[in-house]
């Protein structure tokens, strides 16, 4: 990679996510080179795939160019690479695109969808990790109602209109808030040829509550509005198998969908060349100390969803979410100023900013540290916080106003099979 | 396909362009089934696709679910169908879809763009007559900076910074403007580590002037425009070959470059079973007469663009553009309930609305019957039109929103490689 070296130290993070981002802000302005590598050139505001998956909004209003966001920061710089192998020997990465040479590397890749070895599952469900995959389970769901206008057979055609979303963690409590609403108020409208109250939306919860991180009255009060719109939970109930139709369980409960939406779990993407010992079995993430620095390394940093930041009274790491990522970025960025200027490295400190959910229309839920509370305050809450985390004024305003439209029509505008994922257009 | 009979006539109409549209809302509530059929859910608003590859607008900001525009009206049906082949003897059609039975078939199957022949072009070049197109070409152009960085042959480098449009009609001409503002405002910003200047872009056409439907006025003044940019046009040039590399012409010259946009023409997207007598040879039409009855029908109908009606002052029907499609789908939709009533129909007369194209930030050139006007009140009166046109009250917000932020911020957003054109992510 043609990427000139100068004096100043050359800092590597591979991942534009949260970390990697909240990481590269921090260095912006200082003496260092920063080299920003990552599989697509935008960010993606994960929490909000939903919204592109259901139509409530387009793909581009929660992407953001990369290249953008560092844009005014002479030392930056970024390559469109997969990282293929690290060599922590010689200090070197193998890409796609060529070997590149650091002084100090920054694991940020970030998580994956974590199918615990079910590979039919993996072969016949949808993720919604990425916005590619957010979009083709947008047009499977749209392509699967005008396939069940086509069908006599009324097994199919209501296999067509179930959704089986496996995991009750935020991503498939909003997922099958947003649908329920979708069910109620826009289905109707768009297929009145279509008895579409035939349609249900599952939720199967191998634990015995939803929203497991957070409050019991949050779990209590999201079961609550789930209910109340329509959506089917079951608990302490796993997924075994699902063949592309049929979904098995451990129970004898089974399932006839063409829509399994896998959102049961992620584990740390990790990268060839420092996954040795420093690699934690459980959630496929990097061992680091309270310094970011993953095990047995002192130039190798771990940050976000791929770093297990293992302590006392977290045995399991941080949860794989935005904020444990954005504070670990940030402070990482001090501390490397810091070993740059000679100085010591202070340990991070988690800040816990709380969890929010929101579940539809006035139904959402916050725990806060002092404060837990639920319903449309809560859902206010709710998008104000994910508004201000947007990145950039333009998504924000397109977001909000999105926001107000829906709000205002009961309706989600985007519902078009731009790319269709069964069949060629 | 299991449309249910009812006693009202049945009018199938093939498309949901602008002419298929106009058609369909014209028979809203009104005593006749309508089936509409369409490869896409969606509505495409194409006169904004540039937009769409340059970044500046999102896909379903100029796109609009076909189901939504026609919801209230309770003997509306719509089918995401392929037509394969028109049985006019029989009354019916086969699609991907099933077999559909009609009293009255109208044909809007819109144009596609035209190769004349050169299948090695069609090979290489990018068009952008869809939103897929669209986005496709958005994804290349992104690309190519990305991998201008990656190379140390100078040539290379360059061939992938430049831009060879082919055809100086409205689409060449919006595209060449905006990439060249692109070019002028954001490459240098996007790309520190990038000679951006080295990008150029070319517009070929084949005839003497640009805009050749437009006023001499318009066509001098879009020159000039675009010359001010710092785009080349090259004039009674006609391309001969492009190997995804090397652009040849009937002349000297040749342009080494990436990427080829082909805007130098469309043809009528026919369907067999009516491409007998009434196929026009030039734009592959199909020939009708005042009412838009295909020729040698009384039954089949055909508007818009696949439609030529050929008058003594208009010997190849009128130009395949959004407003004769609008008003023949009107026009038709009268007449068509005329038919019903048993009144005798009326013949189409086009109202002739101008035309205008843009070239960028305040370079706009309109042509009204009675004023020719160029600049920035052009530019106001391109958007204010273009933001009526758009269907949806949401969609004319955020195109708003993104057009004010662009203005003020000399920015463009939405430049994302949200599908890799070249490789995969």
């Amino acid at each position: 990679m043609n990427i000139p070296r100068t004096s100043y130290p050359r800092v590597v993070i591979i991942g534009g996510g949260f970390a990697g981002i909240a990481l590269a802000k921090k260095l912006s302005k200082q003496e260092v080179q920063v080299v920003l590598l990552d599989k697509h050139n935008y960010h993606t505001f994960q929490p909000l795939l939903y919204q592109v998956s259901t139509g409530g909004l387009e793909p581009d209003s929660i992407a953001y160019p990369i290249r953008k966001i560092l844009k005014d920061f002479p030392n930056f710089y970024f390559r469109l690479a997969h990282v293929q192998e690290i060599n922590t020997q010689k200090n070197k990465l193998k890409t796609d695109i060529g070997n590149l040479k650091f002084d100090y590397l920054v694991v940020a890749s970030g998580s994956q969808t974590n199918y615990f070895g079910h590979s039919e599952i993996e072969k016949y469900s949808m993720a919604m990790k990425t916005i590619p995959q957010s979009l083709n389970l947008r047009s499977l769901i749209l392509e699967n109602f005008e396939e069940a206008l086509l069908t006599s057979d009324l097994n199919e055609r209501n296999a067509l209109m179930n959704f089986v979303i496996v995991g009750g963690g935020p991503t498939g409590v909003e997922l099958a808030g947003a649908l329920a609403e979708i069910k109620k108020g826009i289905l109707p409208k768009d297929y009145p040829d279509l008895d579409t109250r035939m349609a249900q939306i599952h939720i199967i919860q191998a634990g015995d509550c939803i929203l497991k991180g957070m409050s019991s009255k949050a779990s209590e009060k999201a079961e609550e509005f789930l209910e109340k719109l329509g959506v089917n939970i079951w608990k302490n109930i796993r997924v075994t198998n699902y063949d592309g139709n049929m979904v098995t369980t451990n129970s004898d409960l089974t399932f006839e969908t063409a829509t399994l939406i896998w959102a049961a779990g992620v584990k740390g993407s990790i990268i060839k060349g420092v996954d040795g010992e420093a690699l934690v079995t459980r959630g496929n993430r990097l061992l680091v100390n309270e310094f970011n620095q993953v095990k047995g390394f002192n130039h190798v940093f771990a940050i976000g969803d791929v770093a297990a930041m293992v302590t006392a009274d977290r045995p399991n790491g941080f949860p794989m979410m935005a904020q444990p990522a954005i504070q670990q970025g940030e402070q990482l960025g001090n501390n490397l100023l810091r070993i740059i200027e000679g100085k010591p490295m202070k340990p991070f400190t988690y800040k816990d900013k709380g969890a929010m959910a929101t579940i539809g229309r006035n139904k959402a839920v916050v725990d806060l540290k002092r404060f837990k509370f639920q319903g449309i305050f809560a859902w206010y809450v709710w998008m104000f916080v994910h508004l201000f985390f947007l990145i950039g004024f333009r998504n924000r305003m397109v977001v909000f106003v999105n926001w107000v439209y829906n709000y205002i029509r009961f309706d989600r505008e985007a519902r078009l099979i731009i790319r269709p994922f069964k069949r060629k257009s």
